[in-house]
C-alpha cells in the first residue's frame, strides 16, 4: 500500500527545500561534489536487500540490477567530478576599466531553485529516486523533491533513506532532499504548480510529460520542464551494408529490439530500407532470431497490458503484416517479441505506425525508392536516436538524407544499435520534440547538470562578498574566462 | 507607409530559411565568424544616412545613435570572436573503448533552426534588425527572419540591406536573412506559429512577450521564446551609505532614472530605503536634480501616451505623493521626469506600484523597519537588475536580504546604477520571470549565442563524415573535452 502524501506534508517539504536552497546556493562546487560522492558511497554500501527488493518489484534480472546499481553510483561520482571541475559554473570575469568608466562584472551559474524529479519505472535506480536527475540537480545546487514511481515503492524508499542519511551526516539542512509517495496524478500536478518549484525532470510517457509541460507553462511564473518521453529510434539501413551484412545486422537488431524486453527509451522500433533481395535476407534472418527469444516478464502488469494493446492496434492496421513472433506460450506478463512489416507509403500515410510501442515490437518499412526514404525522413518527428546502418559508400550516396536526419534526433549512430546509453560527456540523451520537451538538454551524462543552473552577474562587488568561484584569488582553481580569454590562475598574482 | 508582408511572402521566406539552414548548420565556426565580421564592416561603412534616418524616426540624439552604432558593430565583432573560439560548440569526445564495448561518441552544438527576431523600439540598431539577437542567431548557425519594428522602418531597411548585401557577397544562400515588415500583431503571431520557426527572440513589453511565449508553447512542437520584457530594477539603499553619500547618490539616481528619457529596460524605477534623516537628505537633493532635467522627446507618440497614462495611474494611488517633477512646459511628446513617494506597507500592498512604467518615473519607498525591506524583497517579482547601494558594513548587516535578492534578478549591483549594459562575457541581461521568459539565458554579451544552439551526438562515425569541430585532427584548434579532460590538441598526434 503506497501512502498518498498529503498537501500539507508536500507544502512543508517544499518549504524545507526553499530554506535548504538558501544554504545550498552558497555552497561551493567542491562541497557539493563531496556530498555527491558521499551519496555514492552510501548507495555502494547498500547490501543485497536493494537488489532483491528491486528484483521483486520490477522483474528486472539481478544481473541487470547489479549493473544499474553500478551505473547509478557512477553517475553520482562522474557528475560530482564534473561539478567540481567548475565547468558548469561557466565563470566569466570582466575586470573594471576605470578609464572607460566600465565597472567590474563577474558572472557564474547558481542552482535554479528547488527541483521536482519524477522517478521512472524502467530504471529503478539510474532514473529514479537516486537517479541522474537527482544527482544533477543537487550538483547544480538545487534541493530535490522526488515524486517516487509507484511501481517500485520499497526500492525508492531504500534509496531515499540513503540520501537522507547522507544529508544528516553532512549536517546540511534536511530540505536538500525530500521523498513524496502516492499513486494519484494530482500529486504531480500539485507539485508542478507549486510556486516554489523552479524546474521539473521527468522520464516516461508522452502523455505524462506533455501534461506536466503544459501545467508548468500555464503557471503565473512558468518554469522549465525536462521531460524525456521516448521515441521510435528509427534505423535506416542502406544497400551496400545490407548486401555485405544482412544476417549480422538482423542479429544485432533483434538483440537490441528485445534487450530488457524492449523497455528502453532508445529501443529501435522501426527499421527502414529499400525492398529487395538484401532486405529479404535480413528479414529471413530476423525471423529466425526473433522466434528464439525467450519471453520474460515486463516491469509490471500495466506496462504489459499497454504493450499488448498497442501491439494489437498496430498489427490491425491495413498493409501491416506480422512476420515474426515468439511462439512460446506466455505466462503472467511476459513480453513476447513481435516484428511486423509494411510499405514505405503505408508508413508515410498512417501516423499510428510512427507511435512508440513500449516493449519488444519492431516494424520493418520496405521502401520502393530512395525518394520514399527521404520522404520518411522529412516527415519523422523528433527522436532520441537515429541509426544509419551503412558503409562509407552508402553514406556518400545519401548525404542529403543523412544531413536531414541530424534535425530529427539528439544522437546519430553510424552502425551499432541505439540501446546502451553511455554516461559520458559526449552523450546526448534528448532529442527534438516530442522525444523530449527540450532538445537543448540531455538527461544522461554530466551535462545533465546544465538543466538546473542559471547565470547571475555581480557588478562592482568587493571580493569578500563574491562566491569562491569568482574571487580574485580563484581559490577553487577553476578555469574562467577573464577579459575574454580562458584563465585558470589567480588574478591577485597578476596584479602584484 | 509600412508594407504588410503577405502570408505567401512569409511562407516563401521561411522556406528559403529552411534551405539556408541545411547550408548554415554545416558551416564551421570560423566561416560564420568571418561572415559576422563582414556584416560588421558593412554596417561600419554605412554613412550619415543611417544616423539621420534613425534620428528622424526615433528622436534619439545623434551622439547616442553614434554610440549605439559602434556598439552594434562591436556586438557583431565580439560575438564573432567568441563563436570562432569554439566556446559555444561545447565539443566533447569520448573515445571508443573496444575492450569495454564502448563506442566512440562525439557531441557538439549546432544551430537550432530558423530563428524569428523581433526588432525593439528603444534600440534601433543594437536590439533591432541588425542587433544582438540577429548576430547571435547567425553565430549559432541559424538563419534569421526579422520582424522589423514599425517605429523605425527606414532604419531597419538600411540595416536589412546591409546584411542582405553581405549574404550576396559571401555567396551564401539568400535565406540566411529575411526582413519582414508590417504593423499588425497577426504577422508576429503567424510567424511564431509557423512549424519551421525553431526559436523566437523578442525585446519589448510584458504583454507582447508573454503572448508570443504562450503561442509558442501551444504549438504542436513547442519552441523556446526568449523575451526580455523589462522590469523596475529596484535600488535598495542602506543606512551607512545614505549617511555618507545621500547627495551623491541622489545625483547618480536622477541621472540614471532620466538617461535616454528613461527608455531603458534597466531603468531604476524604484528606490527603497529606511525612512529618516538620511533618506530625507537624499530626497531633498533628488528634488533639486529632477527639476533641472530638460525634457526631450520620447521614441514616439505611443510611448509618450503610455508613459503619461501609467504615470497618472501610479500618481493617483492612495498614499502616493508626487515629490518632484520637471516644471518646464512640455512640447510634442517630451517625457517629463517625475518622482513619487510612498510607504513600505503601501508598496507591499498595492501591486500597481510594482508595475514597470517605461519612461523617467521613479518611486521612493520609505520603509519603517528592516523587516519591511525584507518583506519587499520576498515579494519582488523577477528583475533584470537589483542594486545594493551600501557600504561593506551595510552588506555585512544585511546578508540575509542580499542573499534573497540573488533569487530575484539576473544582475546584482553593488553601488553604481543599472543603466549601461556592457557587451561582455560576464554580462547577464535576463532575469527571473516576468523580467524575461527564460532566466537561464542572456540577450546581451556573446553568451547570447547559447540561446540558439542544441547538442547533437555522433556515435561511431568515420572521421571523414564528422564536422570539423569534432574531427580527430582538431583542424579548428578549439578546446574540447576529450575523455573527461580539457584538450586543445589533435587526437591524431597522440596516437601516432
Amino acid at each position: 500500500m503506497i501512502e498518498e502524501t498529503s498537501k500539507k506534508t508536500m507544502d512543508h517539504k517544499i518549504q524545507l527545500a526553499v530554506e535548504a536552497y538558501q544554504f545550498l546556493k552558497n555552497t561551493t562546487i567542491k562541497e557539493r561534489a563531496e556530498f555527491m560522492n558521499a551519496v555514492a558511497d552510501h548507495i555502494e554500501a547498500l547490501g543485497e536487500e536493494l537488489l532483491t527488493t528491486a528484483h521483486a518489484e520490477t522483474s528486472l534480472p539481478l544481473a541487470r540490477l547489479t549493473g544499474e546499481k553500478a551505473r547509478t553510483i557512477g553517475q553520482w561520482r562522474s557528475y560530482a567530478k564534473a561539478v567540481a571541475s567548475g565547468i558548469y559554473t561557466e565563470s566569466r570575469i570582466d575586470l573594471a576599466q576605470p578609464e572607460k568608466q566600465k565597472g567590474d562584472l563577474r558572472k557564474y551559474n547558481i542552482g535554479i531553485g528547488p527541483v521536482l524529479v519524477f522517478g521512472a519505472s524502467n530504471f529503478p535506480f539510474a532514473f529514479s529516486t537516486a537517479g541522474g536527475d537527482t544527482a544533477s540537480a543537487i550538483g547544480a545546487g538545487c534541493p530535490v523533491i522526488v515524486k517516487a514511481h509507484p511501481a517500485h515503492p520499497k526500492t525508492s524508499q531504500i534509496m531515499a533513506d540513503a540520501i537522507t542519511a547522507t544529508v544528516e551526516r553532512s549536517g546540511w539542512p534536511e530540505g536538500i532532499f525530500s521523498h513524496i509517495t502516492g499513486t494519484s496524478h494530482e500529486i504531480g500536478s500539485y507539485l508542478t504548480q507549486h510556486k516554489d518549484i523552479h524546474a521539473v525532470a521527468f522520464t516516461g510517457s508522452f502523455n505524462g510529460g506533455k501534461a506536466l509541460f503544459d501545467i508548468a507553462n500555464r503557471r503565473e511564473n512558468p518554469i522549465p520542464v525536462f521531460a524525456e518521453m521516448g521515441s521510435i529510434n528509427p534505423v535506416f539501413a542502406f544497400e551496400q551494408l545490407l548486401e555485405d551484412k544482412a544476417e549480422n545486422l538482423a542479429k544485432e537488431y533483434a538483440s537490441s529490439l528485445t534487450l530488457g524486453v524492449g523497455q528502453f527509451c532508445t529501443n529501435p522500433g522501426v527499421f527502414i530500407a529499400l525492398k529487395g533481395n538484401h532486405l529479404n535476407r535480413f528479414i529471413t534472418a530476423l525471423k529466425k532470431e526473433i522466434t528464439e527469444i525467450v519471453p520474460v516478464n515486463m516491469l509490471h502488469k500495466g506496462i504489459f497490458d499497454n504493450f499488448e494493446k498497442l501491439k494489437g492496434i498496430a498489427s490491425e492496421q491495413s498493409e501491416v503484416e506480422i512476420i515474426a513472433e515468439v511462439n512460446t506460450k506466455i505466462n503472467e506478463w511476459q513480453g513476447r517479441a513481435v516484428v511486423a512489416q509494411t510499405t514505405g507509403q503505408n508508413f508515410i500515410q498512417n501516423p499510428i505506425l510512427s507511435e512508440e510501442i513500449f516493449g519488444p515490437f519492431g516494424i520493418i518499412v520496405a521502401c520502393e525508392t530512395s525518394e520514399e526514404l527521404l520522404q520518411i525522413a522529412h516527415q519523422l518527428k523528433g527522436q532520441l536516436t537515429i541509426t544509419v546502418a551503412g558503409t562509407a559508400q552508402d553514406v556518400r550516396e545519401n548525404l542529403n538524407l543523412i544531413n536531414l536526419l541530424k534535425d530529427k534526433c539528439g544522437r546519430l549512430l553510424f552502425n551499432g544499435m541505439p540501446t546502451g546509453v553511455e554516461v559520458v560527456y559526449a552523450m546526448q540523451h534528448g532529442g527534438p520534440f516530442p522525444s523530449t520537451t527540450d532538445t537543448r538538454f540531455t538527461s544522461v551524462g554530466p551535462d545533465a547538470v546544465k538543466r538546473f543552473v542559471r547565470p547571475i552577474s555581480f557588478q562592482n562587488w568587493p571580493d569578500e562578498f563574491l562566491p569562491e568561484e569568482l574571487k580574485d584569488e580563484n581559490p577553487l582553481q577553476i578555469s574562467r574566462i577573464v577579459d575574454g580569454e580562458v584563465n585558470s590562475g589567480s588574478l591577485k598574482l597578476e596584479t602584484v
